[in-house]
């Protein structure tokens, strides 16, 4: 079994990943991100990403109801659809569900930011959230019937509302059930760099417990992959090659010694 | 079983159908169109509705890819996935589906409609077409394991392509394979009216035999209803509603004799 986790940038070569996965002889379950698209689309609709500072300084994504009308759009509707499509046209029998479907990715929603407005303390609560908990029963109903689940976000919180989260999060959880033997992470780099604007700077190998190390060294959503990737291996990864998605043929590369391979 | 197909006007009464739903002991599939969510957010991207007329006269909404592309967002993208949440808050465990996912429903692509450009008649070719087959494993699948499936369009043609199809057919041929005791029909009127203009001329029932009469009293969007209608008996239909959307409780008032019986 093979997790891969298909970047969202504008770049990522997604016609080469899914020609690559099928020629492969395994199981795999695809997670896809749609973040350039869905900034396209918000700025096109007069919706552009709001950002709120909380009183701690940290900025964050605020996702409101309509950020969230946005993410079904592009997410679940035209970047799953079209992937879905495409695995199609490749033989891929490939069935798109965000994180709602059948209750497939379930998860707790945040419990709100501390901002301060005019000089006052106040919470705001936003849709997003950690994702908890994989409903294991239709994602091995599917695989086990030679479908393979093309995941997205949103995911669905505790009281049944969609809620934005980080794909990371959402491997993780997913690894706690299909316990896969690899997992892909397709990005728009060429691995892990030692000096984030030297592309020649690839890092092949990171152990394991390296990755603390690294998690200190890097800053902004690196960071939070490292520290997902530590996450990653208490979930009982072995192996995660963080590789090229940009390239022709990034599946053949990655699993070919390609990027950079964590273990 | 129950197929309920929920119409795409903007004051169908969505949560009101869900809660109904909600309190069957039968099982159903939701067929659902978003034609005005769709108008909406074309009109808001800059992409309106292209219509090309025929050299015969007759005008059709011509489906290019970037009509897809907004099919995709808002059938299968934003109203699929509200619908599923909702169905979700009140304990319906949904999976909503595009004709794509799991190639659920296949279709052919129709050959290309004959033009006059310039004094000079031409093919012209959209993603457009008839849907064929239903993927009874993976529907009966999802069904036998308490799941309901949440169907829209696009389809997948021969090809492996999205192509756009009517709702009308697909309900057809998805009762060809569930064989349901009735099929729920839910619209922004009181159900067919013998005047078009005039809510207050709802017929309470019409026999199969009478459709063709039917057919021909009525124009546009309702004829092409009335040839489904006598397709869907053909392929076994019992028993169509057709009925208001619009109301506090749709569905329980259609299984009470509200808007217009089909037998």
């Amino acid at each position: 079994m093979i997790i891969v986790k298909i970047g969202g940038g504008k770049s990522i070569n997604i016609k080469g990943i899914i020609q690559d996965l099928s020629s492969l002889n395994e199981k795999f379950i695809i997670v896809h991100g749609a973040n350039a698209l869905r900034d396209e689309i918000a700025q096109k609709l007069g919706q552009p990403k709001k950002v709120v500072t909380s009183a701690s300084g940290y900025s964050s994504v605020f996702s409101d109801d309509s950020a969230l009308d946005v993410m079904m759009m592009t997410y679940a509707g035209l970047k799953n659809k079209r992937i879905v499509e495409l695995c199609q046209r490749y033989g891929i029998n490939a069935v798109g569900l965000s994180g709602l479907d059948g209750k497939i990715i379930q998860g707790r929603r945040n419990k709100g930011i501390r901002i301060k407005e005019n000089g006052k303390l106040k919470i705001v609560r936003d849709f997003s959230g950690k994702p908890k908990t994989v409903n294991g029963h239709l994602l091995n109903l599917l695989l086990d019937n030679g479908y393979v689940p093309l995941l997205c976000v949103p995911i669905i919180d505790e009281h049944n509302f969609a809620i934005n989260s980080e794909n990371d999060d959402i491997i993780n959880i997913l690894q706690d059930v299909v316990k896969a033997d690899k997992i892909l992470q397709f990005i728009e780099a060429p691995g892990f760099l030692d000096d984030a604007h030297d592309p020649d700077s690839l890092v092949k190998q990171i152990c394991q417990r390296e990755l603390k190390q690294r998690e200190e060294q890097v800053s902004g959503r690196m960071k939070r992959k490292m520290l997902a990737l530590k996450k990653l291996f208490e979930s009982g990864a072995h192996k995660v090659i963080i590789s090229d998605g940009r390239i022709e043929n990034p599946v053949i590369n990655a699993l070919n010694g390609g990027g950079t391979t964590i273990q």
